[in-house]
């Protein structure tokens, strides 16, 4: 299996532009050490570099002016690196310097199958993209021809159980708030009588002056710690830090207690399940309760910018059961968590749900963004109410397809689930080790998509740069690990020897 | 020059894939006999279609059942046709039925340089397209390093007058929104004591309550019939139509009448001045009293989905001077207005304002989204504050760029200025055959960026496209007009001649 899949690789790569061919033959005898060391495991990207190279310190000189250039006209304080990325290929990503460093945060979750991948550089080299990008659709209004084959064929082909509609969106956070206003209309049909009430004069007025009834007092209900998003509706709902809310109007929804698990999870069965029952309960309280009637509870499988905080397959079916009862939607926001890097497609499957979800958001790895749903109520009841001049981006639909194609074609799913395992029992034995550094060890059974605490965070991220890799961080302490679904298992023993020789220091 | 020009584009064509060469070899024959009968005009498009081709009733057989399968996973209630841009051309938008029709819509204005340009197309098949596809970077953290001199040589190659920096975005509501987050945090800032002063406990403990103080209560003061955007915050400021409105929550903030003029402008100068003054000064009353202090003030050049509605510079002089006076920011919406279709790159330099305004939102032709800003004040005083995953797309922005060379290598502004005078002048004359069905016309000296109203607005829009023309509206009773940078003085003379059989029926 593994030799054909080289072989399927290296036919495709044959039509490749030059740019990637050169980026091989550069990195390609640093390469072949690399797999000559491992076991066996065929690497996905033949010709990505060995191990990590680092020729200046982090930025160097040339980073430097170019970040005091771009600095000149937009606000670069956050920058983290200027990276090349003709110069990247597969897991590694280049910098100006000549520095490549082994990638496990990926453009914040979201590069799911290697930098200049050839699968994705002939679907981006296509007529078909081409026409996309320059012939730009008004998608409400005038969809192109094939818009519903692009759908079938890709977005939809991996559409999460029970769901077979999509509404497209441009990023995680529009993605999220078309949802919610769907739950709004969907909500206020029900109080009206249903999918034929019309709206009455009182709605119609009032709409127009940002008031109630038309503008309703209603929320959507999510978690403590969830990050949802920064537009004015998502951020209402995100609750990851205050620097992401300070001095932005947001509307007064409530939150939910998320569980506080405590590790190893097989110490601490009981009080997690007592944790998780109680969280529950409050939740199950709150849309009893609160002032403003909720209309959804959004929730993400793995609260990732807050923290990387899990919780069990059973609370999850409990938010379902509450939801169910008290007729609420549920929303799973899948922006970070989808496309197999928890091992599933979907986080979500890893619940068994009695019934699915009303809507699963989804970007980052899919590139695009959007919500699925199955349901026809969830349709508005008359049009235009759901629209913008856009409504997604057929260029980047095709992409997705492309994705899912080349996760098809090297099973990436199973192959994270399998690589994940192996990471996690590595990173168990260095907790043992350095059991200050690495605390609350989470994500077992999980993919790649693992975390730990530590209480020098920051310096930890610092240092691994240094040593030729790239992490990220997430919530006040925690170490998120977010590779590319192309990261195997000789990418999994550089990246545990590279952190132990970082913990040492 | 005209040859010249020719030229030009004769020899990128050259350069063209086989799909845009087999669509001029199938048009030519028609645009021959089009360019002969214009008085001497170059088209831009030599090879476009010389007229309309009406084959069959629009949606024609192939196009129901493209349609009915496209509904079974999307909402189509709002489709208007179903197009193939494989086969558009210029100013002409292609069925699956053969139909060709001239498009005076443009994607809800947003298709800048026509379909299929060959200029675009080199763009988008070049390896930096491939490269910005398939490695889409989280620009705030790990930007390309020629992201510098994308923006430079792009997007701020034409920043408004007095603005030299950007914030990039996804599309026009988020730009907005992302905007009124700046004006925010600006405003807060301000309050604290300036840029250096630091949130108080209170502030950050109240914030992820989404409770004052950390979460204002401020507003954004916005316009009667004015239209931003339809996500939560961008929605709380537009006041267009109930049915973008109806169901969702929504801030209360306020809304200020904006100018409603009475035409022929030169007939009611008396009049119309009153009225700007007396909108001006309930502007201005409402700053000083609204119940939630008004962090600033958003504007439309032209208030497009509202119904294209005009006001005069002095006017938004006006604004300037009393959002200055009590140090509210002034934002100037040009997401439909701007890049090029008044006949000026930006419609608010119209106004020969005092001093320019704080910032300037973008989108639609731009085919990428963001918000000009010239003051440093304007940059969040910490990293983080104004942020999200992508923040902006490196692929969307090369294709600006592109647009941009061409409509600075046709002279693409100064010819919509000349071809819009030349369209209104016969618009005119048809306002004068046909007073009831062209009232109220408007858009004199602003290029092409035309409108009027008519009682039976929906159904001339509908008679339009049998006779060949695609043809938008806007507000209750508008028709707007809204061709491409590329529309030419044949393409006047054919519109007018279609409407004209229209409004005969």
């Amino acid at each position: 299996m593994a030799s054909l899949l080289r072989t399927a690789g290296r036919a495709r790569s044959s039509l490749v532009r030059p740019a990637a061919q050169a980026l091989r033959r550069q990195y390609a005898s640093a390469a072949a050490a690399a797999v000559s060391s491992d076991a066996g495991e065929q690497p996905f990207f033949p010709d990505e570099p060995g191990q990590p190279i680092i020729k200046t310190q982090i930025p160097g000189p040339k980073s430097k002016a170019a970040i005091e250039r771009l600095s000149k006209v937009t606000d670069t304080r956050s920058l983290n690196m200027m990276a090349n990325y003709q110069q990247s290929y597969g897991n590694y990503i280049a910098d100006l310097d000549g520095n490549v460093l082994l990638d496990v945060y990926a453009q914040i979750a979201s590069i799911p199958v290697g930098y200049n991948n050839a699968a994705l550089q002939l679907a981006a080299t296509s007529p078909e993209m081409a026409s996309a990008i320059i012939n730009r659709p008004a998608l409400g209004n005038f969809p192109q021809h094939d818009w519903a084959d692009i759908l079938e064929t890709g977005i939809l082909s991996v559409a999460p159980k029970g769901l077979n509609q999509v509404f497209t969106a441009q990023a995680g956070s529009d993605a999220n708030e078309l949802a919610y206003k769907a739950a709004f209309m969907w909500k206020r049909q029900q109080q009206r009588g249903g999918y034929d009430a019309d709206f009455s004069e009182a709605d119609i007025n009032s709409s127009m002056n940002n008031a109630a009834p038309g503008a309703p007092d209603m929320s959507i209900m999510s978690f403590k710690k969830g990050f949802h998003g920064r537009l004015f509706g998502s951020l209402s709902t995100t609750r990851s830090k205050p620097i992401h809310k300070l001095d932005i109007p947001a509307f007064d929804w409530p939150q939910a207690p998320f569980p506080a698990l405590k590790y190893p999870l097989s110490e601490f069965s009981a009080e997690n399940a007592a944790e998780e029952k109680r969280c529950l309960e409050e939740t199950e309280r709150l849309i009893q309760e609160f002032h403003k009637p909720v209309a959804a509870v959004v929730v993400e499988p793995i609260q990732s910018e807050g923290g990387d905080n899990h919780a069990s397959p059973a609370f999850f079916q409990g938010l379902r059961d509450i939801t169910k009862k008290h007729d609420v939607l549920f929303i799973v926001d899948e922006v970070q968590t989808g496309v197999g890097a928890t091992g599933k497609f979907w986080a979500h499957d890893h619940w068994n749900l009695s019934t699915p979800p009303d809507m699963v958001t989804f970007s980052k790895k899919a590139q695009t963004a959007g919500y699925y749903y199955g349901n026809d109520a969830l349709r508005p009841n008359k049009p235009y109410r759901q629209f913008n001049t856009w409504m997604g981006d057929p260029a980047r639909a095709i992409l997705f397809r492309a994705i899912i194609q080349e996760i098809e074609r090297l099973d990436l799913v199973n192959h994270t689930a399998a690589t994940g395992d192996y990471l996690y029992s590595g990173l168990q034995r260095l907790a043992e080790r350095y059991p200050k550094d690495i605390q609350n060890l989470r994500g077992q059974g999980q993919g790649t998509f693992i975390a730990w605490d530590t209480p020098r965070r920051d310096e930890i991220l610092k240092n691994a740069k240094a040593h030729g890799v790239n992490i990220g961080g997430s919530g006040m302490e925690a170490v998120r690990l977010r590779p590319m679904l192309i990261f195997q298992k000789h990418h999994a023993d550089l990246l545990l020897e590279r952190l132990e020789a970082v913990l040492k220091q």
